[in-house]
């Protein structure tokens, strides 16, 4: 946790915050921080700054907190991820927010199983903690957006060229003739399931409007190809 | 599993080889292969190439096999890494075999537990098989070699100016100025543990040779940190 985030419930009076919860713990436990430290704080989908400790105990610490400072720039990537196996959503929706990309799309595949869509590890609650601490790892505020396109066709027909009006569409799939090379400007990364989107999928993502690339002859797992890929969206 | 991979000992023949592990188990029941269907295989340290199915039963899977094939180039990266938290090695040390590195040194650090040097998870039996599972998923047969340097300052001073007098040496640090920029031969990356290196051992790592760079304002887990940096090599 490298910068401790609240909402705008923490708040009892203007400039105060009181946290109660694993956040306490951690401030207490691991930063080990007394009364008149210093810690990064930010208030989710707003502004970052500094919390000057006022009371630390048992139950609670109270930070008086001055947010002066921008979040960091986010990546203008898109995210349009075929929803992962439940266990690995959570490890991959932490890193693709630490890595800061603006918005999540969770597709569906013919190589998704249905049952993906029914877990709990992939509800709101759970994928929003992981967008949570996944910006308090890499310091960030703004919580990617995060949309389910539960109909591969009727998403990629209907939404998704008017996503591709302003935006570079790229989908990695590794039989694809061109090598990455980052777009200029506002994209659109399609990463299909583990074993990749089906021919007929690719066919439908090039159709409305997306261009395929490879990442090489090493066939990655999709938690390894995603930041692989938006590490090069500096 | 894109990959079925085999040592010398599984060879019956000098050309059929026979598994009886978790590769018969995967073959059987997640590739559902049939007597004639022909495989992706590798031997490994060796040659890639495929493996006809002649025999399935309940115990075993004999292949015929023909190594023709080179395995896909490696990237040209030793990674320098602070041992990670052991649960977490096995995870990264998969991540680095996927992107194709050369060499992984394990390397100490202030900010390295004792306790992690002693887990049976970072014990070489443990990191070969997380190695072999990532030149599985990627297609790759060559298992990048595993050194272990316990202590910081000998190797850093001894060890590290050898290694670099014909590569670039590049460490991760938040506060360098530089933004990362690819190097064009072989190259040294040194990645810190979470936390970081501590400024003396960055100060001993760049007295070495190395150049510092940094990875935007984002501080990302080292399990992020590896791949979003390993796949700008491409």
């Amino acid at each position: 946790m490298n910068r401790v985030l609240f909402n705008a419930q923490d708040f009892v009076t203007s400039d105060r915050v009181r946290l109660c919860d694993y956040r306490a713990d951690h401030i207490r436990r691991i930063l080990r921080a007394a009364p008149g430290d210093c810690l990064k704080v930010g208030l989710i989908n707003d502004r970052c700054g500094s919390g000057e400790v006022l009371e630390i105990n048992q139950s609670s610490v109270t930070l008086r907190v001055t947010l002066d400072q921008a979040p960091p720039p986010k990546r203008p990537v898109t995210l349009l991820l075929a929803l992962p196996r439940p266990k690995m959503a959570r490890r991959i929706v932490h890193a693709a927010t630490e890595l800061g990309v603006k918005k999540i799309i969770l597709l569906n595949s013919y190589r998704v199983e249905k049952s993906f869509w029914q877990s709990p590890l992939v509800d709101d609650t759970h994928l929003f903690s992981a967008m949570v601490e996944g910006l308090a790892q890499c310091g960030d505020t703004i919580l990617p957006t995060l949309q389910r396109a539960r109909l591969f066709k009727p998403f990629v027909e209907d939404e998704l060229p008017t996503l591709l009006s302003q935006r570079t569409g790229l989908v990695a799939h590794p039989y694809a003739s061109s090598a990455f090379t980052k777009p200029s400007g506002e994209t659109v990364l399609a990463i299909g399931p583990e074993g990749g989107f089906i021919p007929y999928e690719v066919e439908k993502l090039l159709e409305a409007g997306m261009q395929g690339f490879t990442l090489g002859p090493r066939i990655l797992k999709v938690e390894t190809a995603v930041p692989a890929i938006l590490g090069q969206f500096c």
